[in-house]
């Protein structure tokens, strides 16, 4: 990646009024949480990881902006300012870019040489395509992604009978991120109408109307799509779900089954954590140092702490334990659970075992069920 | 629903010889398994429950037909016919349509006065909207769902430039399902080029420029939208999840307070079937009624059984019985889960048992996770 390319200033402004009635929730979409954390703090977090982003200014709508400044602060993010949006999405993208110029919300912030425009309810976009979007910003003025169309494009008669369609290989759906060079699309805003304040959905149109810019058109991937509809919120849980490693399992037992079990776990559970002899009562001071190094700010970490057995006699103490020390830790993210294993010299029951217990393990790290702590499994 | 309206035979067209190469995955998305059963199965099960639909015609690519004939048997489908397609849409839907005229593929079917042409990645339409679709077919000729446009769609130049941006409101993006007079249709097909057959992607434009049909569009709901990518199945099976009740909660103990403690379960987890007093030993017994009424043939049954005790003295004997149980009525499509909750006098440590007793309960119904059958959890 050319990241040494951006030798100029950029920073980000997103908008974040709408009411998400599309959902049929009540909550806005950016604002449903997934994790314990609303979307939008992850739509920060992508950006705030990228080094040559300076700022991003957040629009919220006026009810939502001190509960926006509440996320910042839970969350740590950094780069951020909050600014109460317009009544449409122009009017919120030009509050965004005010924040820049003009200020009634505190001091200005420095102007940046290319902005991108995004959406709060795009968490997935990667620092490769931002890099692409913001160098064509630079060279051409402004730049836009593009998807190819998923259905055919039709234009209707006003009595509602098809009129034609679309040929859909020269047309293309207008995605975000957006970028321009910030004097570019200020003068734009400054120059554009009432009507396109009120009724516009594109910011390259107004680029190109009022300042005379072509945007530059990048095919960007599917993953930039838009959290729209009820369905999607399901979809981006189960995104950020798989994209999430942190865990570890801890296995505790005295016998030398206990060091095979793990490097045998370790092969079948790639990138995750394994730490062998450790018993329930050393593992707290453990997660202690999770939460110190702030590993579950920002996502719930899981531990399975796995307990090697030799019969299936009853373990109370273990089983009150686990329980107990999960709900403690819980409050830090953390979520703990139990799975019980029980050792057999026969070949064939403890390659079955094993194999049970990497699919459990799989299924708690996976799931981050926060109903199923302190339980203690059995395989 | 003026079902009675429908008074002419209906048939379907589903398309199926798609490879699915948006989601990335090497399984075709009709063919990707939610629950254990394809997602193609709950489309045809959607169009099967309609009365006033005739025949499914079923059109795959000829690698599928063998595995398409097996899941039609599996899932007892009685309205089938499968067929194989060509290479590509409009030649498959063709082949779908002249198993009502002329036939390679055995007996030709009943003609149908209106055909209902629809996607097997789409399993979520309802049949008002069905209905919709059919009666406007049989007015006009041609009809098909549109649904608004979630993005902007704009014109590019040959060097990708922006052109122009269409007006969001003249436009609408062309969805399934679409329903036609079977003779508009087939005639179209008749007489359209090889070029339509190789590059188009809208029988509404054929059924326009060979039979001279303007189709009546109407609205539909958002549920119309087709799984295309690797997101959207996470989305479906979240879908799938959600419309499904088939669950049984099973409380044993024999005291007081197991009565009382279904009537809470009762009101908490609303259209769950409730049966208290049930040892293990008679739960075996009820299971088999549901496999006998094949309840269980479309989607997994799931069982709660809920243990009362009133300390939290071992219970070896019940865990291991609900191991065993959970592993052979897992053949049968049933989830069987174990939850042990200990009895207390103290009103405020019962009422939260009772409170983590209908959390654990829901978040098994919901997940249905075949990973945690047999698990005895505790409250």
């Amino acid at each position: 990646m050319e990241r040494d390319a951006v030798d100029f200033p950029v920073s980000v402004v997103l908008p974040a009024a709408g009411s998400g009635e599309r959902t049929g929730l009540s909550t806005p979409k950016q604002f449903c949480t997934f994790l314990n954390r609303p979307l939008i703090s992850f739509t920060i977090e992508t950006f705030e990881r990228i080094p040559w982003i300076e700022r991003i200014v957040v629009v919220v709508a006026k009810d939502s902006y001190d509960p926006m400044l509440h996320i910042i602060q839970q969350f740590h993010h950094a780069k951020v300012k909050v600014v109460e949006g317009g009544t449409t999405r122009h009017r919120s993208i030009f509050s965004g870019l005010q924040a820049f110029s003009e200020s009634s919300n505190g001091p200005v912030l420095p102007r940046p040489k290319v902005v991108i425009i995004h959406d709060a309810v795009r968490p997935f976009v990667d620092e490769e395509f931002l890099l692409k979007i913001t160098l064509a910003a630079k060279e051409h003025g402004a730049s836009g992604a593009i998807r190819p169309l998923v259905s055919t494009v039709i234009a209707t008669t006003s009595e509602g009978f098809l009129d034609h369609s679309l040929e859909r290989t020269k047309y293309r759906a207008s995605e975000m991120p957006q970028g321009f060079l910030y004097e570019v699309i200020y003068q734009a805003y400054q120059r554009c109408s009432e009507f396109d304040f009120e009724f516009g959905t594109e910011c390259l149109h107004l680029a190109l109307q009022y300042s005379g810019i072509n945007a530059k058109l990048i095919e960007g991937p599917p993953t930039l799509w838009k959290v729209t509809y009820k369905r999607d919120l399901a979809a981006a849980e189960s995104i950020i779900k798989e994209s999430l490693s942190l865990s570890a399992c801890l296995i505790s037992g005295a016998m030398a089954e206990t060091v095979e079990l793990s490097s045998r776990l370790q092969r079948n559970l790639e990138s995750h954590h394994m730490t062998t002899g450790v018993n329930l009562f050393e593992t707290e001071e453990m997660l202690k140092v999770f939460v110190e190094t702030k590993h579950a700010l920002l996502y719930p970490v899981v531990i399975v702490w796995v307990h090697v057995c030799m019969s299936d006699s009853a373990i109370d103490e273990e089983l009150n334990a686990v329980m107990e020390l999960s709900m403690k830790v819980k409050q830090e993210n953390i979520l703990l659970y139990g799975v019980q294993i029980i050792f057999s010299k026969v070949p064939e029951l403890w390659e079955r075992s094993v194999t049970r217990l990497t699919e459990i393990t799989e299924s708690l790290i996976r799931d981050r069920n926060p109903v199923l702590i302190g339980q203690m499994l059995r395989v």
